[in-house]
């Protein structure tokens, strides 16, 4: 399987094409990145920290469409226009990993999916999309039986709080007993003299140390509660997510999909 | 709702008498125990240790069918065939958590599911039920991505080890993933010099002070893991989800249910 | 060991009835309530719910101290002074377990403790006493090497949060690393957009169904961490606390102590 | 500080090399292997997937001892005497990290003692360290109020089970309350129909993933229980506990130390 990696100098990227080069069945066939980047022109492997890979950095996005088997952007929301034009013209399927995308840009996303097989993927981990389908589950079949409430834990540099992925976890919360988390959610538990609202969902947060990323969803009832919980300990299971995307959707056709798929389940 | 209780005089019957007293939905209307049981005659709610219910203990299951709305079996295995018999010749729903059921009488409740509705719980914890289904939804989606283990932690009295439920949530990861759990199932991960068979579902016990019941279930994959953890505080649970699978069961036509249908999931 | 229980009438005086009735090496030999409770006169025993006794409610202090060997007070700030001059007088040995004392009820225990054995415990568990210590231990040896977090959870009827044990374990592992808490504290991880302070102790609040009480300081270095985490199951563990404070002091001369002593911790 | 590293061309020796790369307080001075390495005469930076170091590995030990303000050994058993013959010599302290040390190697280090600061380390994580410290102090508490359970995760290629730490972990709880462990160690709680032995501590392993190592103490006692857990996410968490122990061991005189003096607790 052949692979372009856009945005292949970031932090993602680079993990990404560590771990493509670590495989046997995959190479990186392009390394993508902006006009103005320091990269261009410069070997991929050596940048990214280990042996010379013989493919160096460039800004064409059209050839590296053109050469690969399937695409991976890690790049930003700005280059994801120009990204979806190479990949519809030339039929490569691509996995879009950006965060942060505008409505106009989720728009571009479902247009370029009819011309080719488009995963958008906020969270890579299998592990985080699994969860997400395992908490609406469980939250629809307790219904109004159970408080729900949302921990997270993440290195002291991550400024946003709760985390996105807490966030999504509340939505699927409440989606699965059919509450907007809007009208539901409780961030301040601390210092807080109102009293508990039945139904509401809350948000802890701890910051400490060098965690990549931990979340549990408790669903406590009368007596009994289940704990949910999703730990990363490296980045490289965000690079691998992506790769398993990439390997899913090489085969597929024109169309819009997520990690549900990759994971075979409902979308 | 009136509700008959079976087996009112063990310890399960008493929690559940003292659940039903509290319940403003609910009433005892029937205490059936033994023929010769010392709690014959007696009050129902003095013998429970709470105030007086106005029912005595009785032998007559018969009686007790015709009374009710529905029925709840916390008797032994050797008293099922009576209940079933009066079930159904009174066409009453009835809850049956009687375990170590035999052949014999796992088909005598399929056949009584013919004349009246049968709701058959070994665990009637809606948090044990939902686990399980959570653990075969998750295996089935990871597959071999991902390697299993279960830790269970109960009271030093409890001889059994791994626990039914601990038996029960392997069996629900096997089958996620097309095992059977006696190929793959490993019990001594201490003191056992031989390499890591993949594939294969390991179980650790902990046994320790007056811990009811706690049961987590490990899918570790590269850099990332789900740990789906069930926590029981108080054995009162197990009556609660007795008297909500009876609430459920009470309008449904004659046939074979589950824990399963109580929570709205897939049988 | 003949116990006197001030305040017997309450939910943990009751408790504690329960408690020393089941016990074979003590007895309740005086049962205090407040002049004006409804419960004067009745059996100890039957009030609780339990067996009957033989002993009925009293407002007599001066004789339950006389009677006692050891007395253990549950009632409320306002009867201190009373029943601290009761044991004095009669030198029986007093476990204070009363919440919310001002200055002077402060400086009541500590003249009090110039004539009996006086130990004072806010929270009568063993574990948290033992927790205590154990995470001010650890915060000194690793100082500035380990940032420290604190998550409790507890049932949804509780108001204040964080719960008055996170806090005291918040001032321990300040005082571990010489830091007042008062200025450390930070109760707003959510929600709160401005960079993590190193050497801020970050506590976290859930609120869910029945939790009688969890608490877990997180120590997180470079790569490892440790997770010290306290669960009470039941209200029964702090009448056994205050039971075993009650037993071990009963032998003591006059003086001042605490839950530390009954553990033989460094006080 | 300038650091000799023997031992440097393995797996933590190489993690160390990073490390100390990194840090502005330190630069490795020497890098020394045996002398059938591969490695000899080759960059240690290189090597070791950084940038050149400008410094190549030797196997001349004597000449490292004499350029460095302390030693770290991550070498093997049968190297250990020389090293010990260097470090004493020169006085140059040294921190020792090999594990599987016989007998007379353990005397080895005693008398090394007596001409330079020894460190002895066969865990150089301070939160290792420190947590053998808690159970120590818990078990001593609580005594024979609580019963002791020890559970260890790890990755799939870790054959030996329970882990040298849990084991380590399990004399610790053993000698806080006057035990000996290889009389009340349990490794088979599973499948094993003997009644619970009060007093006796269980363990429990689990291998899944790439776990790097994660411990468990859980102390129960009546309806309360902590739960000691230590966890690492990555093998670099060795090499700063050794490096801490280099900086800590500088300054000290001849003499036998532990981690437990890095962290100031009693030895």
């Amino acid at each position: 399987m052949k692979i372009a990696i856009i945005g292949a100098s970031g932090r993602m990227g680079r993990q990404l094409v560590e771990l493509v080069a670590e495989s046997t069945d995959a190479q990186v066939c392009a390394a993508v990145t902006h006009k103005a980047s320091p990269a261009l022109g410069q070997d991929v492997g050596l940048y990214s920290g280990i042996a010379e890979l013989g493919v160096t950095f460039t800004d064409d996005v059209q050839a590296a469409a053109k050469a690969a088997d399937v695409m991976i952007d890690f790049s930003l929301p700005a280059a994801l226009a120009d990204n979806l034009i190479a990949a519809g013209q030339q039929q490569t399927p691509i996995v879009v990993c950006t965060t942060g995308l505008n409505q106009q840009q989720h728009a571009d996303l479902k247009a370029a999916a009819g011309r080719t097989a488009v995963l958008y993927a906020a969270n890579t981990s299998l592990g985080v999309t699994l969860l997400l389908n395992l908490v609406r589950t469980a939250s629809q079949a307790l219904g109004n039986r159970c408080d729900i409430e949302i921990l997270e834990a993440h290195h002291t540099a991550k400024r946003d709080a709760p985390s996105g992925t807490a966030l999504a976890l509340g939505e699927a919360a409440a989606a699965g007993r059919g509450q907007r988390l809007s009208e539901v959610a409780e961030y301040q538990r601390n210092h807080n003299d109102t009293a508990y609202q039945p139904g509401s969902i809350g948000f802890a947060t701890l910051r400490a140390g060098d965690i990549v990323g931990e979340h549990t969803v408790y669903l406590v009832a009368g007596g009994e509660r289940l704990e949910l919980t999703h730990r990363v300990a490296s980045r490289k299971t965000f690079a691998e997510g992506a790769y398993n995307a990439a390997a899913w959707l090489k085969g597929q056709k024109a169309g819009f999909y997520s990690m549900n798929h990759v994971l075979g389940l409902d979308a």
